[in-house]
Order: structure tokens, then C-alpha cells, then sequence
């Protein structure tokens, strides 16, 4: 387990799970996936997998255990609030066999802030985390996240997600920086796939990616190229640049 | 199995596996699983479950075949193009084992639509199909998705993709429709959190979500109402703006 000392993580591998009706009903464009995913890749570490859930309490656990098994940390976003509709943090705590408890620290602390009167029923219940979490507090809210075992529990609203990231975004700092350059490319993809793909294979410490486009009747796409070697960066993108060169010449003859 | 002949589905269930290293990577806001929960939702069809993994040919098999088994049908979004990155059909084969195969009608279409000369081994690569698979030929594009059991396989360019969902709508279409509304809120959710899920207790037909949001220091949010009976809506509208009324009086006391 990482700890917020650490300089470096050694998560090799990192899910989200996202749980919110509202997304799998088009009701709301998912937000916190996309900030997390350019987050992480600022600090070197790329997402595996995303999952997206519906507030069903069976679903949220299984997926829960099946991410948590598989990937070296998860990250989950969605229903810690105090309404009807919020049950992850129930969910964290029956996947891991646990019982949600009143946390007191997190109570003295919603004490001061809200006043003793203001403790309604609804933040109390904010203030439930699975047995041997610890709570993650940041600055937008004092209602706290979750931390138990590799599984990070964040809030839905992205304000809320991003701030509790940024407060842990040590855990997952590898220490790697990944560079990511695009080409620009006015042939279609099949004029050069071959070629691509021979580069591809002869260099497999860079990722290439070929994302087509058009601009009415004219193909437009990028290559994308990325890794943490500048030099080796550099080269191969100097092998494609040729590359496409040579097809492109050989378009216009 | 639908067909496209039938006015109506028998799908309870949907998933989509979004394919692509440049949504968990940051690189490109994902767009498609988006678009088809809008679709879907405006034929009375709700996703159950997006994933979104890497171009990694073990996970799109082990994922494609767990989403088969777990729902009624599974729309998959990229890597359908030429280059050495699209491997999606060749998982697809993989996933229900049988051979990725030259699919000659698409081929003649093809043919016909770039003439022979320009018919590229990249362009060939993309004219395969599961074996056993119906193309699915949509106006956007000459290169065919696929229909193999349950499972759509689809284009990850967001105009191709939309197209061959249209192509298909019909599959889809429960007959149903969603009806949804939205109550604007100005308390903190914990205030009426109790009584909104004793609201949706008593109405298990109709789903209600909240959503909390905020306005500089102001609690401002929506609580989201949806079922397919406009009566039941109606009433269980009435239900919560009674209740959030009260809430309001009672604290401007």
C-alpha cells in the first residue's frame, strides 16, 4: 500500500469505477473519468479500465471485488452522498465484508463546521465509512472520501472528485513522465496501415496511434505517439514523418 | 435474436465496451458511449454497464465475453480500422472462436465503391468478418461494423459510429418511452435527504435521483424523476415539490 509520504507509487495498473445512473441514462456526460484519466498521464500512470454502474447495490459490489482483484488500485466516483440513491460507500463496505461505522473523527469535524444543531440525520450519514477506512478530506468538502485497502472512494460532483484526487495524487505519482507528440495526416489510414504497423513492430517501447478524421470530403487524422524516452520519441516520429512522406510523394506522381 | 424487421426489442439489458487507449489515456474525451445513452434513452432502451479498456487483445476478448454472458446485447465502439492498433475484430472472432474471414460481399461493395486499383490490403483488412457475422453497413461508411450474436460491433469515429447505431435503432426500441422531468433545489441535500427516499419507497416505479450542485456558497441542485407512466410522474412530482415546500417554510421560520 502506498502511503501520502511517498514521493513514488508502485501501482502498475489503476481502475475507475464510475456509479451514477444518470450517466448510463445520457441524463449527464461523464466528467470524472476524463479529468482522472488526464491527471493520472500528467504523473505518468495510465488508466486500465473504466467501468461505468448503475446505482444497483449488486452490481457496484461485484464490480467492486472484480477490479479490486485484478488492478493494483481503484478509484471510485459517485452516491456518497446523503440521499436514498447514494450507497457506495454501504457497497465498499459489504465487498469488503465489513461494517459501515460512524466515523468520530469525521463527526468532530462536521461538528465544528456545521455547528452541533446543523448535524442533520443526512450529514451523519456522510460521515459513515467502512471499518478501517480513512477518511480523505480535502478542500472542497468535509465530507469525506474513503481510503480502504487499494480502493479510493471519491464523490460524484466533479469539483468535489478532482479536489479529492489532487489530495492524493502522491499515490499515484510514478515518477515517470510520459511524453505524447501528434503528427498531422491528410492520407487515409489504409494508405499506410502496413508501414505503421511495421513501425509499430520494430519499436514497442512506443505506443503509436493512428485516430482518423475528415474535413469534408478530405481524410485528417493524427498519429499519436507516446513513451517516456525523449530520444526514442524523437526518432520514431522521425521514421513515420518519412514514412508518410514517401506515400505522400508517391500519391502525387 | 432481433432482427431488423421487428418493431420492437426483447433487450432488457445493453453494455457497451468502449475500445481505445486514447480515452484512458486523456488523449480524447469519450464520446460514443455518451451518444448511445441519449439514443437509447429516447427509445425506452437504458444502458446497463459502459466499459472502456485498452487496445489489448486479451482484455477486449476476456471483457467482450463477460458483457455476452451478463447481458441481452453488447455494442462495442473502435478499432475497427486498418492500422496495427485495430484489433477489435479479430477479438470479436477470438471471443466467440471461429475465424476472421474475408467477407466477399463487402468486398464487391468495396470494389464497386473505390474501384479494384485502389482496393489496399488496408482496405481489404477492414472487409473481415467473424465468421457467422452480418455486416453492418450504415450511410457513413463503406467499411462494415458487424452484428455476431449479441454483439454490435461498431466504429469508434463518432459520425460513423451514430450511423450505424441508426442503421440498427430498430433493434433496440422497446416500444416504451422514459419520460423524464427535473425539480430545480435550492437546500443542501442532507435537509430532505430522509424524506426523499421514503418518497421513493413508497414508488418503486419511478426512479428518482438527486443531484446536488452549488452556486458560489448556494446549494443549488435538481432531483431527476423517471418511468415510462406520465400519471405516476405527475404525482410523484407533486409528492416531492409538497415536500420541499415544507422544507423550505420550515427553515425560513
Amino acid at each position: 500500500m502506498p502511503h501520502a509520504e511517498h514521493n513514488t507509487t508502485s501501482f502498475q495498473s489503476v481502475a475507475i469505477l464510475i456509479i451514477g445512473n444518470e450517466v448510463l441514462s445520457g441524463l449527464t456526460r461523464e466528467a470524472n473519468a476524463w479529468f482522472a484519466a488526464k491527471t493520472l498521464f500528467d504523473v505518468g500512470c495510465k488508466l486500465s479500465e473504466v467501468a461505468i454502474v448503475p446505482d444497483i447495490q449488486e452490481t457496484i459490489i461485484n464490480t467492486l471485488q472484480r477490479l479490486h482483484q485484478q488492478y493494483d488500485a481503484v478509484i471510485t466516483s459517485g452516491g456518497i452522498g446523503p440521499t436514498h440513491d447514494d450507497i457506495t460507500m454501504q457497497s465498499v463496505a459489504d465487498a469488503f465484508d465489513v461494517p459501515l461505522l460512524e466515523h468520530a473523527e469525521t463527526i468532530q469535524l462536521m461538528t465544528n463546521f456545521y455547528g452541533e444543531d446543523a448535524l442533520t440525520e443526512g450529514r451523519r450519514r456522510m460521515a459513515r465509512l467502512p471499518q478501517g477506512a480513512k477518511p480523505i478530506i480535502c478542500e472542497q468538502s468535509i465530507c469525506p472520501g474513503a481510503l480502504i485497502q487499494n480502493v479510493y472512494v471519491f464523490a460524484g460532483i466533479p469539483h468535489i472528485f478532482a479536489s479529492q484526487l489532487e489530495s492524493v495524487l502522491t499515490h499515484f505519482t510514478t515518477g515517470k513522465t510520459f511524453i505524447r507528440q501528434e503528427i498531422e495526416v491528410s492520407l487515409p489510414e489504409s494508405s499506410f496501415a502496413r508501414e505503421l504497423g511495421k513501425i509499430q513492430s520494430s519499436n514497442p517501447d512506443i505506443e503509436i496511434g493512428s485516430y482518423p478524421g475528415r474535413c469534408g470530403k478530405q481524410p485528417t487524422g493524427k498519429i499519436c505517439i507516446s513513451g517516456i524516452d525523449k530520444k526514442r520519441i524523437a526518432s520514431v516520429r522521425n521514421q513515420i514523418e518519412h514514412m508518410l512522406k514517401d506515400k505522400k510523394n508517391h500519391e502525387n506522381q
